[in-house]
């Protein structure tokens, strides 16, 4: 429980820490549907104003953060341009990870409950669309509203969406063990497979009956 | 109303029928949540007990088919391997969409709902996931293991379901005039964005002074 270590260290839990060790508790013993503000004032030992001046809302215990997030993803998108396009992504992802790493064991203890709360892992697919139409506006506006384009726009941000979900998922799952490594290698695979040709680099698809190692030769060439 | 359009010739609509506009109705009006089966069954003029036997559940009214139509998609899934994987997922897409279209007016009818339902088109964005995690699974188990080929087949199931509800949801809204059209040109698009390399092709990258014209000249000449 790292993030009550300051508390501990005073020799009281704050009413903050208190809270959200009552709702995760609940939330894991009796569902989250089925636990109401007022059990978790309770079991806190807080009262319901408190509650609501702490947290705004019952979700916001499990995502204090989610809008936030977004925000910070929007800002850094909305700073670029078609030409830095890639680049603004692959920098708005590591803000979405970077933030749950920085979390620590509180993003580890979240995820074990959202993995055993349905109604938890399901606000957290809803929020994960949001980053996902937020990636997709911007993408698309980058692009030249074709419907090859808006639609490369609506594949690209959900590969982006997908790819930093792995990594996420991947490390609170402490199977990774270098998220940062990861990421970079994840949005490379990404970037590989949606980077526009520029004008000095083509992609070329050649048929041929020559084996490989010729045609290699002859493009050596070029 | 076309589904009721069998009823209406008989002369009264089938309970079923009118249960779904009955719920549609209600859900409009007054929210998903705060909308009880009883609620429906009152306004259908039909009994619980008759509701519970033609839906099972309230969320079935809107989504009756989901299960049945991720069934047939991992029935067409299952029935493929490596070698026909790419044209496993076309079909697998297209089964999921023409079902749909197959609805006709009560499927536009629907997008109209959970479009201004928060509740409904929350349901419907988590059952997307599940047709995103099933692609997943067979994608993955047609790969070699590897993280890279892991990340591949998630980004992949992200990409294909992005390219089907870009395709249905312009159906749905009438900006799309023929989708069978459409899902085949967004699935070339995926399956461009994703076809691995096999052995009478090359998928190479050139960086070349050149002009582009004669970088063609030479490859015609392979």
């Amino acid at each position: 429980m790292t993030q009550s270590r300051e508390d501990d260290r005073r020799g009281a839990r704050s009413p903050s820490a208190a809270i959200v060790d009552a709702a995760f508790r609940l939330f894991a013993e009796n569902g989250y549907d089925e636990t109401s503000v007022d059990d978790i004032a309770t079991a806190a030992g807080v009262s319901r104003s408190s509650f609501f001046r702490l947290f705004g809302s019952k979700e916001m215990v499990i995502f204090p953060d989610h809008d936030a997030i977004l925000a910070a993803v929007e800002e850094r998108l909305a700073a670029s341009t078609q030409k830095s396009a890639i680049l603004a992504v692959s920098d708005a992802v590591r803000v979405v990870l970077f933030h749950y790493i920085a979390e620590g064991p509180l993003a580890r203890r979240r995820y074990r409950l959202t993995s055993t709360v349905p109604a938890l892992r399901e606000r957290e697919l809803i929020s994960g669309s949001r980053y996902q139409q937020l990636f997709r506006q911007y993408i698309s506006a980058w692009g030249d509203g074709s419907e090859e384009s808006e639609r490369r726009g609506e594949l690209m941000a959900a590969a982006v969406v997908a790819a930093h979900n792995r990594v996420l998922r991947r490390w609170l799952r402490e199977e990774c063990a270098d998220p940062h490594m990861e990421i970079d290698e994840a949005m490379a695979q990404v970037n590989a497979l949606f980077a526009p040709p520029s004008g000095t680099r083509a992609v070329v698809v050649v048929r041929t009956d020559q084996d490989l190692d010729a045609v290699a030769e002859q493009l050596r060439a070029l």
